[in-house]
């Protein structure tokens, strides 16, 4: 039996992800569902959007559906989704970006960098510290490698003209490539970011620091329209979390509008990771066969609303 | 008189500084140019990239012409535009990036952030703080508010969701705009470099950090094809450096095919920041009617060597 826990979290956050488990729950009737809530909801009504037990429910599950949390206007508030990534040591964020003459996966690491959450603040200025660890870095380029042994080549995205701390990671992942016998360069972060959008084709797998994965993934999702279909996962030892890159959209939110692709391509990483990649398929060529007959939600130009796309993509998993 | 120190540099900054330099002096016979001599060719000869009395020579002038330079491949070489910069405290990064649809400038913080130098080794981790200083935060947003009151509106790059240290950005650049009466909003960096690129009508002056200047610059020269036509200014308190953002492309040097156009923009910001706009639109104007005649160098499908095309510009300047 396995376990995974559902965050719907916030705005469609909420629509999205019982579309996707309802999917999830049709191709996989082994799974046991259980709820977890987090978010700005829970903040407004109890004062804290995730505490220790929430932590350790998710802990115990073996794969974790997420949907998308509001930020409350709060200046003392922690993004909660920081709070669980660490936490669980979700250490590989991976974004596989897939469009018209793109198919790209970043992989980000997502614990240490700037992230790292040591800073402080002087009278007359604020400082963090970016943390680049051995272990952190060779864990990432070991995950980066092992992928991109299966795919075509690995990128290493760094600043190690710049940052000494870049160097270890540039280290690291030189020396993870040559032991999995996969070909590697380098680039800079900056020059990357250009180069990805000028010339897609020539990337396959990326891997980079914290912020610059965070900032590349967001400059690599022009190449596909936006980040509306993308999909995600943060990968741990023991623990994983799959969640859509957009956020929860409070204004288009409670509308049956919002479009459920991000979601349900989440949950097929989810059934990936799982070990279970044929049934991570069939939902994903359910969902290309739903788009392909013309069905839509608003953002895509139709006319379906989330509950009718995810009834469609349904029926075409129970076909498929 | 005015004093300009011209930095050649390395590969085809030793083609396109010469054309520039031609051109600034038929528009203003009364600026004295004196050469300096900087970057790899220079440490190949005599071991040193720049010195201290480079550094001086430098110092005594009132703006810099600046090629490119070339990063010798020795990990204990620093970049030598990094020590002008932090020498001749150019604080003010500016990239104006113009074309179809866009009419953008980037003003990047261009001393501290991630370039602070602070940055130490232990044996199984490299650090490198980020520091925000409130003067350094004030007078950049100072700088952008500046510009942005001749222009639209401002907007603040920023992560503060993350880094604590961003507070005290957006808190002086909140501060700063209020006191100039500049619209102004704020944007996570990720979700500005993505939005930029999918609207870039929506933005006008843009200030950020150090470091998410360089990757948002980068980012958004892929609006205009990329970097090959981008001037920018690096400025400070009596100094200010004027460079293409391209690099020194070895590759295609001496070969009379580089395109002077970014070193030539960068001459009219030169021309502009010593007081004379009118000479600089002169220069721009002279370079939009050669473009417009259709001479152009190969890289935007033309025949003109580098010379040629700046023997154009500098008849069209005559003509103006
Ligand atoms: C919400 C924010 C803390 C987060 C990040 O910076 O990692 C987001 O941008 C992301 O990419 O998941
Ligand atoms: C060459 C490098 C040190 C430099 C930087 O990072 O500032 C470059 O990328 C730039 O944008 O001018």
């Amino acid at each position: 039996m396995v376990k995974v826990a559902v965050v719907e979290g916030d705005g469609i956050g909420r629509e999205v992800v019982p579309v996707a488990r309802d999917i999830l729950a049709a191709v996989r009737p082994d799974i046991e569902f259980f709820d977890v809530e987090v978010g700005y909801g829970r903040w407004e009504r109890t004062g804290s959007a995730c505490d220790e037990e929430t932590i350790a429910a998710l802990r115990s599950a073996d794969a974790i559906l997420f949907g998308a949390i509001t930020t409350p206007p709060d200046p003392g508030y922690r993004s909660v989704l920081m709070q669980i990534r660490r936490a669980l040591d979700l250490y590989a964020n991976v974004r596989p970006i897939r469009g018209e003459g793109v198919d790209v996966v970043i992989v980000r690491e997502n614990t240490e960098g700037l992230y790292s959450g040591i800073e402080w603040t002087e009278p007359d200025r604020a400082c963090t510290v970016r943390v680049v660890s051995r272990r952190g870095s060779e864990r990432i380029a070991r995950y980066a490698c092992t992928l991109a042994k299966s795919r075509r080549h690995l990128t290493v995205g760094n600043k190690a003209n710049v940052l000494k701390s870049d160097c270890l990671f540039v280290e690291a992942c030189t020396a993870e490539a040559a032991r999995a016998g996969v070909p590697c360069t380098f680039c800079y972060i900056d020059a990357l970011c250009l180069d990805l959008l000028m010339h897609p084709d020539r990337y396959d797998v990326i891997v980079t620091t914290n912020i610059f994965g965070d900032i590349l993934s967001d400059a690599a999702a022009y190449l596909v329209g936006g980040l509306g279909l993308l999909p995600s996962a943060n990968i741990g030892e023991g623990h994983a979390l799959f969640e859509p890159v957009h956020g929860s959209a409070p204004d288009i939110a409670d509308k049956n509008v919002a479009n459920p692709i991000a979601a349900i391509r989440s949950g097929a990483m989810l059934l990936s990771h799982l070990g279970d990649p044929a049934s991570a398929a069939a939902v994903e060529e359910a969902v290309d066969r739903v788009l392909r007959a013309g069905i839509r939600t608003p953002d895509l130009g139709g006319a379906a609303g989330t509950r009718e796309f995810g009834a469609a993509v349904l029926r075409e998993v129970g076909r498929g």
